[in-house]
This record gives structure tokens, sequence and C-alpha cells, in this order.
């Protein structure tokens, strides 16, 4: 056996679970056949909070006159230089990642890695021209961006998220297809630069399956700032001249100079050699239990390989779970308390139950919600924008649910996790001390609401 | 009987009994001598914060560059214009304390109250020229500055917070006499603003209690950005040319051109009829137990008049505890998990035990500690900044502290408060899913350093 443990995949489950598995004392290598960090720290979360910062200091300042401080003069967003920026925060935290694998002894191969079956009780895995037998392996090869089959797409140089976080310029107008959470992170950071931006989503609202309230006051928030916003569309054709839509039988083109393709993405399975070991499937991703197994008792999968979710905090947790599990510490997954968090400004953030699904699922729910006005710091730091926090409740005044709108909610959203996943009632809920004046506070007036 | 409630006192402890009573069925009285909100929103907690955040702002343009945000021509803090809008917030939180009390059904005295003793099991209470008769008593007379008897001070016309707040004039130049929470807040604010500042300090470091890593840290930030800090130092004469110190028997005179005088708060217990009902006293502040029950069975005191703590959160809490006893739900006070924030840029925050009384007590822990740069979203939104995120450990791998530095833990305290208020272990503690990327999971990640 050349190591215990090979991990597939130096996305945010991969790297977090490699360190890990190191520190417990199994022997790990890691394939990445790109970059480490995955996605999530070279495409996705870290380049677009960063980008979404320097937009939120490019907003305050057009706003500071409303907080006494007066800018005279211009103010310009330096466009290559916010990227440049980006790049350097990338850098810095991929080379964290680098150095915290190297000093927990993990070896690092950069290359494509392939599933060869097993010979004995050991599995085999081919990369870089060698072949490596190990007894345990984590899968966490991650998504891709869903390209859909609309007409004249291929013909026109589109952006996915990758390249809108890679150009140094701005377009005049875009056209963005898909209002799910990266197409309105985008969207949000192409407004405050001065872009004409476009969205076009097939759904009534925003933001998928995240609380429909809090999505459409973000969304009249930002038709407010000039985005234009096109729902239950449907886009038939894509060209040079920009995207034409159809909306209740009828057809119009949107002009816009780019057009970034935001849909969706699915789980990455193809060309692993996870059929020589005939690991069960499951939709789009890989069958997985409790503790991230496989249906191959020595193989794990974490990330958004097993298709649902799509989280990085997700895929980290799911990698702890898998490594607790392969050594031996009883640590289920558990789904219950899984925020999600939309970065525009104001931020999104939701845990738990929605009302839509209760409802749909016809489960009896309460709602207790209050404007964040009702939270001191929140007027004294907000003169602009709209802000809700909501709790919901089940039968037996358990929290099951917390949709938060305003700055800075993706912080706070884990006190209500935290209730969620506890079971803690209302009562229980209600006895904590928040610091005063914080926006937290808002979910200790909440219950009283 | 005239009501079932008296609460004398409209700050946090009382309005939020005051209308928790109401909600329950009490017919309540407030007596209010000045104005609804009492310190903590008319000249504390809230107009600080509003001034910080238009200082924070102010800071994030000088600083924009880094973000690639580029201002061009002057950039100046409006000062009259930050007074104006600190008294816009105000005037719309206390109005919302006065709606909320109105719509509670709230009877609200604006006068003096005296406590004139009992009359059979009735407890009597003058003001405005009337008496009332109430079965059950809340004082919350909160606290007031103490004004040290320094020679010299009484002589020039010194401020404390409330004419620092009231001023819409800024010195040039400024010598705080005390650099506790208060002191180093209202530092931060005029330095931002280009005053010159000068804090002094008898104690070795600033912020009193708070963790001396983290405060230390703060202190050399600032002292970077120029603030002059004399610790060890203790203040000898005060005259219209500055303020004289002592420090190892040398003596030198720091020229300012104002003194802001920030040494402590003490409860306000005097000319309010307390020893017509013998009210034991502790300290400078009224004995209570856990119910905020004092040595009389119905009269009860929350908030500052107890003469520790001397936290608005604390405050409201023990207001909510002491309502609960009155309408007989069980719900005892706990002072595990009271945090504490300085609203500083960047902040700190703590709650629970820190390594100075742990050791003082001779009681052995752990301490996991990691700069806030683990964290991927500090990262994206700090290119100046220092950040500390430190967990303190019992023998039982139980989280007993927490102390952190860095924007937004005022925030992500509550979070750590939780897990101490719970008896939390490492092992429970670490199973919370953060979203990612947030400030927030260095909670997460410190747990495997």
């Amino acid at each position: 056996m050349d190591f215990d443990l090979a991990i597939i995949g130096g996305g945010p489950a991969g790297y977090n679970a490699a360190e890990k598995a190191a520190e417990n004392g199994l022997q790990t290598i890691l394939f990445e056949k790109k970059y480490l960090g995955g996605v999530c720290l070279n495409e996705g979360c870290i380049p677009t909070k960063t980008l979404l910062y320097s937009s939120k200091i490019y907003d305050s300042i057009k706003g500071a006159d409303k907080y006494g401080i007066s800018v005279k003069g211009e103010t310009t967003a330096d466009y290559p230089q916010i990227i440049k920026r980006k790049d350097k925060v990338v850098q810095k935290l991929t080379g964290g990642v680098s150095y915290k694998l190297s000093t927990a002894g993990v070896t690092v191969i950069k290359d494509t890695a392939t599933i060869e079956g097993e010979k004995g009780d050991l599995i085999q895995i081919s990369a870089a021209g060698k072949t490596y037998q190990v007894k345990y392996l984590l899968i966490c090869t991650g998504s891709e961006t869903v390209i859909p089959p609309i007409k004249g797409l291929s013909d026109i140089p589109y952006w996915t998220s990758k390249e809108a976080l890679e150009s140094t310029e701005l377009p005049k107008s875009i056209a963005i297809i898909g209002g799910g959470v990266i197409g309105i992170e985008f969207a949000s950071v192409f407004n405050s630069m001065g872009v004409q931006v476009h969205v076009i989503e097939m759904m009534p609202e925003i933001l998928g399956a995240m609380d429909k309230e809090t999505s459409a006051m973000l969304r009249s928030d930002y038709a407010k700032k000039g985005v234009k916003f096109y729902m239950n569309t449907k886009v038939t054709e894509v060209s040079k001249k920009g995207v034409t839509v159809e909306k209740d039988g009828k057809s119009q083109t949107i002009e816009a100079e780019k057009v970034l393709v935001s849909v969706g993405r699915r789980p990455v399975t193809k060309g692993l050699g996870l059929e020589s070991l005939n690991i069960v499937m499951k939709g789009n991703g890989v069958a997985v239990n409790q503790y991230m197994q496989t249906s191959h008792p020595n193989v794990y999968a974490a990330g958004d390989i097993t298709g649902f979710s799509l989280l990085a905090h997700t895929a980290i947790r799911e990698g702890e779970v898998a490594i607790h599990h392969i050594v031996g510490i009883d640590d289920p997954m558990s789904y219950k308390a899984i925020p999600g968090v939309v970065y525009t400004n104001p931020e999104i953030a939701g845990v738990g139950k929605t009302e839509e699904e209760l409802t749909a699922a016809g489960e009896p729910f309460r709602v207790l919600k209050l404007p964040m006005a009702h939270s001191g710091r929140f007027i004294a730091e907000n003169e602009t924008g709209s802000g809700l926090c909501k709790i919901i409740v089940n039968p037996n005044d358990q929290i099951i649910g917390c949709h938060m709108l305003g700055n800075p909610v993706s912080e706070i959203i884990l006190v209500a996790g935290i209730a969620i996943e506890n079971g803690d009632t209302v009562e229980e809920f209600r006895k904590h001390v928040y610091p005063h004046p914080t926006v937290g506070e808002i979910l200790h007036e909440v219950l009283f609401s």
C-alpha cells in the first residue's frame, strides 16, 4: 500500500479533508488536475467576494454624504486594479492552502487522476504515469457550469462565471441568463460598476430556493438601482446583438454587449473511472450515505459531486464527516441547518425550511417577522437598503427556518442555524444575550413579534 | 391598587421590561425623568455607534484605493452634519420606543419618581404631584458618569461622553482621561476625524477587563494611526493648557484643547427613596438574587443599578428575567455568556473567561488561537487592520471563553456565547456548518489549531 487515503480534487472538500486526514495520522495523497482551492477559491466564492467588496466600498462612497462625509471630485472604479487585487487575494489564499497541506504532510500531485479498479483490497489510482495503491478513496471532483443548448450561444464569446472573473474590461451592458445566486451576485458587481445589467430568469422569482419574500425585496432594491429583470422569461436565441427572449408568447430582443450564462452547475463524474469500482449514482451525482460513504465501503464522496447542496461549506463539512468515519469517529452528516447566503448589497441569508417548501409539503408552521429597522444598529448604519428578519416555527414552537435580508446577515445566520440544528424552541432561543447594539439582536426581537 | 407594576427608569432595562410586562397582562406604569431610551439610546450606545459608522465610512474612503476605487479631489467629514444625523437616528429610535410602549398600553409619566414606602402590601410612588399604589416595583435608574476628584478639573469646561456627543465642533486636540471602552470608542471617532488624541490610562493596558492580547493589538493599531497612549499613567492636574500626568515619579503636561473624562460609571441610587423600603445594597448598587429580586420580595432591580456588568444587553435580559419572575416563569439570570464589544475599527469582542482571570484564579485552561487572516473573507475584505480569534477551553474540553479582534466580530461573538452558555465541548461546537466564505468561519478553523 502506498497511502492510507487518496483524495481526488483539491477544492474545499478535498483540501480540508486532506489536512484533517493527515492530522488524524492517515498517510494522505491528494490529486488536483488544475489548481488547489478548486472553483471556490480560484473562480467562485473568494474572487466574487473580493469584487463584491470593492463594489461595496464604491457604493458606500456614492452614498457617503448620507452619513455626513462629503466627497468632492470624481470617484472611479479602477476595474483592472480591482481584478489585480482579486488575483492577489486568490494567490494569497491558494498559497495558504498549499502551505497547510505541505505542513500537514499531505502529498500533492498536480495531475488528473483516474480510478483503475481494485487489486485485492486496495484501490488503484493512476496519475502522471504512475499507479498508486490506497486503502481509502475520497472523491471531491466538484461541479462544472451547465451550458444550456441555446440557439446561437456557441457562436458568440459568451461568459461563464470563470471568464467574467478574468476580464479586466467591463462591458457597457450585459445580459445575465439565469437569476440564481451566481447570476445575482454578478448583477450586483456589474450594477455597482455602472454596467447596464439585464437578468433573465425562467422562474417567477430570482434566487432559486431561497425565501421568496426577501428575494423579491432584493429584486426590487436592484430594480431601483437600474437592473432590468425579466421574470418568467425564456431565452430562445443568442446573437452578437443580444438575447432574444419569450414571455407569454411574446418575443423581444434584449440588446447587450456581453452574455453571462449562469443557469446552474452539475457534478463532475465523467472520465474519473467510477465505473471501475461500480459506484452507484443518484441523479447527476454519486450516491452517499450519512457518513459520505458510496456504494463501495472504502470509497467516500464529498462536495458538489453528490449533486445536491452545491455549497463550499457543505463540502467542507462532508469531507470532515468522511474522514471522521474513516478514523472511526461517529459523526453523521446533517443537512438540517446548512445556511445559504447571497453576497449582494444588502445580503440575503437563509437556513432551514422556507415558507414555500412547508406550504408545498402541507406542513403547519408559524412565521415571526420584523423589519430590520427594529435593530438600533441597523438604523445607525443603514440610511438606505431594506431589511427583514423572519423566523419560522413549527407547532412544537421549535425554530425550523430563518431568512434575513440586510447587512451583515451572512455573519449572523449561523446563530439561527445552531438553534435549528439543536432543535431549540422559541423559549430556549430567546435566553441568549446578544451584544447591544448589533444587527443580530433582531433575532431576539423577532421572537416577541 | 393603581397598577400591577411600576418601573422607574426608561432605559433599555426599563422600556423593554415595560413592553414585556404589558404583553404579559400586567397593568404597567413607567416613570422616566429625562428621556425614554435612557443613556444608551440618547447619550451612549446608539449615538456613539452612529458617529463610529460615519468614521468608518470616512476611513474606508481614505483607504479605498487599496480596493481599486480611486477617489480624486477632497473628502471631508462634515461634522455638524454627522452630529445632525446622529440626532436624527436617536430621535427615530426613541420615537420607536415611545410608540412601542404606547401600543403595548404602558402608562408613561415623564417625571422624577420617589419611592414613599408601603401601605399594606402596596408600594407607594410619588411623581408629578400624584401618588401611585402598585403591587410590584422594578427599579432601573441606570448609572452616571464618575467625575474623579482631579485638581483643576472643575475649573475647566471638560467633556463627559454626553457633551462629547453634543458638540458640533471638533477640537484640534483632546486628552481622554480613562482608556476604557467609552474612552477608546471616542478616541477612535476623534482619530478618524483628524483630531490629535491622547489617551491616559492608569492601568498597564486599555479596555479594562477585556482580553489583554487583543486590547494590546488594538492599541498598537491606533498608535500607528497617530493616537498617543500614556499607560500606567496618573493624572495629577488639569488646566486650560492641558493635562499634567505622572508616570514612574516623572511629571509632564500633555497639551490639549479639550479634556474628556471617561474613568467609569456608577449606579444611580440616591434620592430614589430606596431606604423607605429598606432595600439592601451591595457595593455601589442594589443587591439582587438570580431573579433580579431585591431584599424586598416585590421589588426588583435591573440594569446598571445593580452596579456590575453596566451593559445595555445585560440590562435588557435582567429586565426580562424580572418580569418573567413576576408572572411566574422560572427563568433565572445567567452571567456566564455576556458578550462585551468595543466598536472601534477594527472591533473587539469577547465573551466568557479571559486568560488573565483564569490565571489569577489558578484555574487550568488551554488556548486555541489563529490570526483572522485564516479566514478567506477576512482577507478579501481587509487590506489593513489586524485580527485575532482566540478560544479558551477548560480541562473537560468545554469552551469557556472567546476573544476576537477584527470586523465584524460584534455580530459573530454571540455564536461563541451560545457555546459557552450551553457548555459545549470543542467536539460539539465544531459540528456547526458556517456559511463560506464568512469571517465567522474562523471560529471553526480555530478549533483545529
